[in-house]
């Protein structure tokens, strides 16, 4: 009885076991197991993923993109660029490693050509219209490219045609003070001027001239801004170096807008409004043409009149004399005029962007947006090609891993190969003007590689403040090329750095204040947190202004390969950095933007703005109480959420509470958007990184109507400059309350 | 052994089954059970909360409310308006049945008020300065209401002080026309004009006079407009009936913008940049005065000249004339001028908010809005009191259910009682001026209820399109007071109703076009759903431009109760409709916001302007075809868009995919906005729902650039209308990228 009992007890025990392993395992609890979604949406990023990234980045891979890329010319709209766009929806379409969808979106767009029955004439003619010389045509060839009639005459885009011929002024860079000072010497009415890139934009060298009375304007590059102050093709420039040619030419869009002209803020559909041509602003009122150096070099050394001052001076072995005008009495050119046959037109022709993307699983309606320009001038290897091989690359290996189901990103990436960049910014401004509302609502980041590689030396980065820790930490993961056990990160603070008051020593990420590339939407008309980054030179080993080829029918894929990055590791450095930045920013479930970091641009700029403004502003009854506030309260709501943020156990919260974060860092840079605060440029509402004149390291529009009220001592200009100190306050305070508790 | 054997078996199986029952409930499941948010984020609303806030939402507290709001006249920051501002504090701050919190917040700002020491006067003086008539300077008493010494003197607020001299001159309603008109037949120079409200906004009575030299304007409410023609205090007029004694004079704002007017587009705080008043625009340039028609009687009856037409006769017993410019010769003001003396002054002073929130469970950076004005010109029982009442209906109501746990809504409700809406909806203005970022970025919707009961015949509501699927179900939800057994929404649809292409007959919500009330800045500055909802006239029964104490000494507790609304039941009606759509909207899973209802207007209105404009617009060259695309692309995202919603098991899928939702849902209209559509009238930015001067139900800014085109026939009048084509294009296939899905 008693071994029954327990067996009994035995078997009871062992039946009521397999019942509670039945209940437990067995039978799935109704309504209060977990559904399935809920670790998706916890999810963050995966590291071995990033990992898997970096290792499967080719350096080969992008030696080819290139190549292929660089075959023909490919300038805005031509059959060449048409090539590209084939090309990139190919590779965005292909069943392995394409993405999930790609597309073109087509823009009819205002650009200016040269005509190639009637190719653009610069002449020194005699007063009986005698031809005493003729600057070149074309660029001289060193290799099949140069050859390839695909290849585009050097030209200034927007110049108006014309024949204008007058006497030869120099006016070293055509900014507003060389022409100030040269008509204190010279009457410029009726001349023609010749100007040195740099200093100015191109446009700005012609309208400013203009209203002295200049009727054409002529632009080159000087050796000394471009070449370390060589000249000799026979040794010293390509294709014995990276310098540029005596013949080289530097092309370039010579308006001072970004988007298309004629349709501003509207997207230019085939039906759109279009404003007429002559209510353009910021293109050159009078014919302009850019020659080469070597042409330069003999008009330039053969002009009369009073030497230029030093700092006017450039890397011919002759003084530059202000032209008396025109040219000395002792010059084969005496009495001589320069003569300009401009014949330039406009068009209305369709322009590519070529779109791709890869689908967000947990929150695709949030965009991480990479993009970069297709066209170029001539054969474009670096600019933008470099970038374009590159974003290649980087989509090459996600696109596998997507296709192969091994990762599908929390966010949706959208990759745009902007058309009609070299113009102005054209294709990513009309995509930005057709989208507005979506992407303002939706875009996390904007990442712009467009020229990925200047040179080997570092990596240099600009962007948004709140971008910084991303980029470091990407950086940091990626190794140096060409630096023993090195990271980029290593290798790029000695390079660039600056002390920062959380940090110590940092390398030193730039402002986006500018519209150098397609970013300038993003940035200035959106407001979305945006980078711009490359590889870049050793400042030390060259004084060059840019790459020497730039824009000129030398920048191919024999000059890329050879002189600036021989093996393609810099490229390769570059899309490491840029794609772990772009898994980070897609994956992560708290998104990797540091609103402290803002915090810290935003006291730096209030420091320099109290520094350089404060006594003046008071004895004018200005306050800067209200920004030192503003600024104070977006530290303290920074601080706060870094401090939630930090504190909370978010992968198993509500994921509401982490999309509320995550809108919290997205949108924090909409409410520096100000419509009004800088109304004779629109396409710049960011009151932070707005374009500014004035030269300081402070808030823009502050910076530029204190300038203006210093100078002027006007009662309504030191209103202006009030304005911009409430327009400032109320901004700074708005993202203060994006960041700050939502109630 | 059998029957040990059975014995032992159901043991067994009693062991199991307990054993079983262990295993699935006794022990927590590890990993893999449901997180207590899961159900909470999938919550939607409660129909038996609804049913219980309908329950408590009571007459007679409305009544309480009223009476304590209008002891005493609470025109903007005066001690009144202060008394006012304690006691919404005092009741949001209530321990049982207040709100989570309440505060106020304060704005700086531009207001004009009467000289208490220098009363304005209006005088009729002979050639030797004899005063033959002096206007009454107060309104006549028939309760004590009217003698309470904060009772402020009828003014034109903005109308400039000045002592103009001059010939009367009747102007009709002082339209552009009228005095077009009256100019053809008068000399204008140096008169003072007469003229009836109606027809023409305040401020254009006098803007319009003063080009024709006009020096100064008298304006008063006829009896025809205003009393159905009645006019005798001995038993036609108020305290007989709601009709507006003779004295009466209507005071409001003479301004044409909303907002503080010295600081466009900035709040008003202290430090805020101020424009020179000298450069506010859309206030009269000349003196202004309202008077009651007890006087105006007097005087017109008096004019000379030629008869004026048909259509300008008012109510009075006789013929109005033009005036010759001036009396009859028969009259015994013959000869003598009309003298306005105002003595109105500007200042600077605090005017405040009330705030108040009920902060959400789930989506607590999601905003449901509910405001009303606060300030009124006198004891304002209508305008806005009967709004406020009900406010703080629903807030008690909601209050006592948060404080005692037994509900907080999905969403943040925000509570607004704005400060100095009298003068041109400045408190609201200020709020979305100072948050504006993130009010864009996080409301759904704005709900107004400013005189919440007109009259007591039937609901009235504007909104936009989308919102009116959720006011049509709260509306079926009450019963209409007086009506046996009929709900709100049955008795609304016989006063008010349209068919709709795909409902049939539905009561008609009108549209926000318009700048009334505080909803303006939601709508035409944000771009947020917005609805403004009253009780209203019988029109069979009455033809008056407005409730007749309007802006009046009369507007008290004791015509309101007496006249208005005798129970409070229209005010219980509004309270119990408005407070059913706020909860729906905090509270629902998916915002009930239908898109498809939005386009249903949009293509109306394309109808209508196709109707209109095709025609003429293609002899001009501008194709209406991408607005006819735009509107489809509209319809089939938002069809889509809704099949999503209806054939998704949302409840149980990742509540980001319903935040997508309605985030779509939420940020449609703000594709709507275009900064730089209206450049004269940047507060109006809302391209659908723009105020227009064209008078066609259709897109405001083409309809005003066709009436300019079409009477101008200039070809850049022409040009205008094709920026609007693209500007309504844009915007309207923004609005479907937002409700397409979204990659």
């Amino acid at each position: 009885m008693i071994k029954q009992a327990l067996l009994g007890i035995l078997c009871g025990a062992a039946v009521l076991t397999v019942g509670i392993l039945i209940g437990h395992y067995g039978i799935e609890k109704s309504g209060d197991s977990a559904p399935s979604w809920v670790k998706d949406v916890a999810k963050d990023v995966d590291e071995s993923l990033i990992e898997q990234f970096l290792s499967e980045v080719n350096n080969i891979e992008i030696q080819e993109n290139l190549r292929e890329l660089t075959k023909v010319p490919h300038m805005a709209t031509t059959a060449g660029d048409e090539e590209t766009v084939k090309f990139m929806l190919k590779r965005w379409q292909d069943p392995e490693t394409g993405l999930d969808e790609a597309w073109r979106e087509e823009y009819k767009v205002y650009l200016s050509f040269p005509d190639p029955k009637k190719p653009n004439k610069v002449t020194v003619v005699t007063p009986s219209d005698t031809v005493l010389h003729t600057a070149r045509e074309k660029e001289k060839a060193y290799t099949p490219d140069q050859d390839d009639p695909a290849v585009v005459q050097p030209y200034a885009a927007y110049s108006p045609a014309g024949n204008p011929k007058g006497r030869l002024v120099y006016a070293n860079q055509g900014k507003a003070s060389d022409y100030l000072r040269l008509n204190q010497t010279v009457d410029l009415r009726g001349t023609i001027a010749i100007t040195r890139y740099g200093g100015a934009g191109r446009a700005t060298k012609a309208i400013n001239a203009a209203p002295y009375g200049v009727i054409g304007v002529l632009v080159y590059t000087d050796p000394l801004d471009i070449n370390d102050g060589l000249m000799s093709d026979i040794n010293e420039t390509y294709p014995h170096s990276w310098y540029l040619p005596p013949t080289g030419v530097e092309r370039g869009s010579f308006s001072n807008s970004y988007g298309d002209l004629l349709t501003p803020y509207l997207a230019a559909k085939e039906e759109t409004y279009r404003i007429p041509a002559e209510n353009i602003t910021g293109i050159p009122p009078i014919p302009i043409q850019p020659i080469g150096f070597e042409d330069a070099y003999i008009l330039i050394c053969e002009l009369g009149g009073e030497a230029a001052p030093n700092e006017w001076q450039g890397g011919f072995n002759c003084t530059y004399n202000y032209g008396g005008p025109g040219f000395k009495p002792t010059s084969a050119f005496n009495n001589s005029d320069v003569k300009l046959d401009v014949f330039n037109y406009e068009t209305q022709i369709n322009s590519s962007n070529v779109m791709g993307v890869i689908r967000g699983s947990v929150e695709p309606d949030r965009y991480v947006i990479y993009g970069n320009h297709r066209d170029s001038w001539v054969h474009g290897a670096i600019d933008p090609s470099s970038g374009t091989s590159v974003m290649l690359e980087i989509t090459r290996v996600l696109g596998r891993m997507v296709k192969q189901g091994k990762w599908r990103p929390r966010r949706s990436i959208i990759f745009g190969s902007w058309g009609a960049e070299e113009f102005g910014l054209i294709g990513s401004a009309e995509y930005t003007e057709e989208y507005f509302t979506k992407l303002s609502e939706r875009t996390v980041a904007y990442i712009n590689v467009d020229i990925a590689v200047f040179a080997n030396a570092t990596l240099r980065v600009s962007g948004m403040p709140s971008m910084q820790n991303v980029i470091f930490k990407a950086a940091k993961q990626v190794s140096a090329p060409g630096v023993d056990s090195a990271s980029v990160y290593d290798n790029w603070i000695r390079y660039f750095n600056r002390t920062s008051p959380t940090y110590g020593l940092i390398p030193n990420v730039g402002y986006l204040t500018g519209a150098g590339s397609d970013y300038a939407a993003f940035v200035h008309y959106l407001g979305i947190a945006s980078m711009d980054m490359s590889y870049t030179y050793d400042r030390s080993k060259t004084k060059a202004r840019i790459y020497p080829a730039y824009h000129t029918a030398y920048d191919t894929f024999d000059y890329a390969s050879k002189f600036i990055d021989p093996g393609f590791l810099s490229h390769q450095a570059v899309a490491r950095t840029a794609g772990n930045i772009l898994i980070r920013l897609a994956d992560g479930l708290v998104l990797p933007l540091n609103c402290g970091d803002y915090a810290e641009s935003l006291e730096t700029y209030l420091n320099t703005a109290v520094t350089l403004y404060e006594v003046q502003l008071k004895a004018n009854n200005i306050s800067m109480e209200p920004l030192k506030h503003a600024v104070a309260s977006f530290r303290r709501a920074a601080d706060h959420l870094n401090q939630v943020i930090h504190s909370s156990d978010l992968p198993n919260e509500t994921p509401l509470k982490v999309r509320k974060i995550n809108d919290q860092l997205m949108l924090l840079d909409r409410a520096f958007l100000n419509p009004l605060a800088f109304p004779d440029k629109y396409a710049f509402r960011h009151v932070i990184w707005a374009s500014s004149s004035a030269g300081k390291p402070t808030f823009p529009g502050l910076a530029d109507a204190f300038a203006s009220a210093e100078s002027s001592g006007q009662s309504s200009d030191w209103e202006k400059a009030h304005y911009h100190v409430s327009v400032l306050s109320q901004a700074i305070e708005g993202a203060a309350n994006i960041l700050a508790d939502v109630i």
